[in-house]
């Protein structure tokens, strides 16, 4: 080859070792593929309509490559690795469809691919009860809808379509979001009179912005990459966007981190039809009809408490279905299948007009 | 390691299998980034500015494992999971900044990623001259530029922004693009009054549209999955959109591969600052300047007879600088540096009134 630098020897013997290595993966990844050809044919055997898709045996290998991961790659980037992997290795057998809250580019699609890698047919739809319905129609086999930004709150519609649903949850995804004030070389950073951004990013940024450029002019655009591209033309102004978009236009950070919440992030739902048996580290869902009397709320977590059980979220909607009825949506860790979780929803029911389990599921791996 | 026995194991000894080999995977590709590692380390002892990127490297390793991979993963998927591996490696050192002629979710942003894999950062310009100035300026180190739809032609913008433009080509991508007619389950295949699709799909199917369908009204809309959306409403409407829509909105395909070239592709270009030395199947594009004389396109190809050098593609564009003078944009197979090619490259400029060498790159692997 024709690598003229002064130690050819160094380099040559580098890369004689990672095409030996690649040679090795290349065998392995095949093996590996063909073992899962191997597990869809005894399924299929046992049921011709099986599942290849299995959320909780993902989640424990994804874990364990995380725990057993030494480096140099980070965690997360090798989880990804994996996660590559077992999508190839099971798009052989069935491709996964998921349906996700379109349009495409959005933080929802890439929840969708981080979770089910990128040999799976993903697509945008309109609304987050289109997603439902595509999912509840067997046109895909599942949907990924956002549920809770740490800073905006929870979103409204998929709570709602829940309501009216025999889906399941069947996994959760997290994506952490940063957000700078970016400006570029020619910006005159005292005379900031214009901030351009997402209209999201400005909701997350709210409080920030209030405190340090009360009357800057705030204005929407498309993206936040958008946004950052406009700043370098215009010296009285800044832009709100992540590190993406500062390392790509080479912009200079005002302000670091500034969103509202230190642990800005949003997470997201994958529904499904089917429920997810345990994989040693999951979360539950469910979702109860109360009468509005006094003492309700204690009454409904006290059993929680009794067992030790840990709740991760609560949330209050009021009824559709008659007036003074609230209805708790709760998270809280543990798999339906645990005897602990099964006393606590024995008792919740007691209390309750109603209850609904939505799905017991991994904890978000990544 | 285990045994290789023809007998189909039982799920849990399977899945022992799989883990096992996932713990070598793990292994080895922490190993592989290692070397990476190493590499750059080596590089830069040598030159602090190195480029750990090697499109000719890489290539190789991706033909290679091509040639070499035994199923039953295909060789287009295996090849984008050490794709994903290398980027991964690469990312651990600098990760790879490229822009794209946006906006996100195009074909033109699926051609950055399946080439450089999502350990790069890749973000949206508006137009393609601003793709060229982006890396012109340093602050990305690639872009990606549609060249050539096999149906459409030639993408004029990119070859002027080359003439204007001291960036070398360093890679090539080819996507292969397939259009259906899609009904529903509601449609009424005799009473097709409107088409729906995206305004490039149109014309790649416009004489197919011509000869069966020239009534009916054609609606361009933002994207081939909106319009396969739009079809499960609408009794008198189809849609022309690609395999992902028609699977997962459970379209019936009324008529398949109606795109009017049956190997209708794009193909993208990879520029940078940079230029590739020989991976061993390579491709060159030069832009040629001649006065309009008597016999000047056949003194132009015929050292590339001579030699034996394949032609790839001619396009002719009209020169900006001189009345009566045309340009011509060539690819042929070979490398700058194969001494047939630089024979050619010497009798092309005895006729020449300018030359000039947009670069050689490896031909597209996938």
């Amino acid at each position: 080859m024709t690598d003229n630098t002064d130690k050819p020897l160094d380099l040559a013997s580098l890369r004689q070792r990672i095409d030996s290595i690649d040679s090795e993966l290349l065998r392995l990844i095949s093996e590996r593929a063909d073992c899962a050809a191997q597990v869809a044919q005894v399924k299929t055997a046992d049921d011709p309509d099986a599942v290849f898709y299995r959320p909780e045996r993902e989640a424990q290998v994804l874990r364990r490559v995380m725990e057993r991961n030494p480096g140099p790659l980070n965690g997360e980037e090798m989880a990804r690795l994996f996660r590559e992997i077992m999508s190839a290795c099971l798009a052989l057998e069935k491709p996964i469809k998921v349906a996700y809250l379109g349009p495409e580019g959005t933080f929802t699609q890439q929840a969708a691919l981080k979770h089910f890698g990128h040999s799976a047919i993903s697509l945008p739809m309109a609304a987050i009860d289109e997603v439902f319905r595509e999912v509840e129609a067997g046109a895909v086999n599942y949907g990924v809808v956002p549920v809770e930004n740490s800073t905006e709150g929870v979103v409204n519609n998929t709570l709602d379509s829940f309501m009216d649903s025999g889906l399941h949850i069947s996994g959760e995804v997290v994506l952490r979001i940063h957000h700078h004030l970016l400006v570029s070389n020619i910006t005159r950073q005292d005379k900031i009179s214009r901030i351009y951004s997402h209209p999201q990013s400005f909701a997350q940024c709210r409080k920030w912005l209030d405190a340090h450029y009360p009357h800057a002019e705030r204005v929407a655009v498309s993206s936040n990459a958008e946004a950052a591209r406009l700043v370098k033309t215009e010296w009285h102004s800044a832009a709100i966007a992540g590190d993406m978009a500062a390392q790509l236009y080479g912009l200079d950070r005002v302000a670091e981190k500034i969103e509202d919440r230190p642990d800005n992030s949003t997470r997201f739902l994958i529904i499904g039809n089917e429920s997810v048996p345990p994989s040693g580290h999951d979360k539950t869902s469910i979702v109860v009809a109360m009468r509005n009397q006094p003492g309700v709320l204690h009454g409904l977590l006290e059993p929680f408490h009794r067992h030790a059980i840990d709740l991760t979220r609560l949330e209050t909607r009021p009824s559709r279905n008659g007036v003074w009825t609230y209805v708790f949506f709760i998270d809280f860790k543990g798999h339906v299948d645990d005897p602990a979780v099964a006393g606590v929803l024995e008792a919740v029911k007691q209390h309750a007009s109603d209850m609904k389990v939505l799905g017991s599921y991994p904890v978000g791996v990544l």
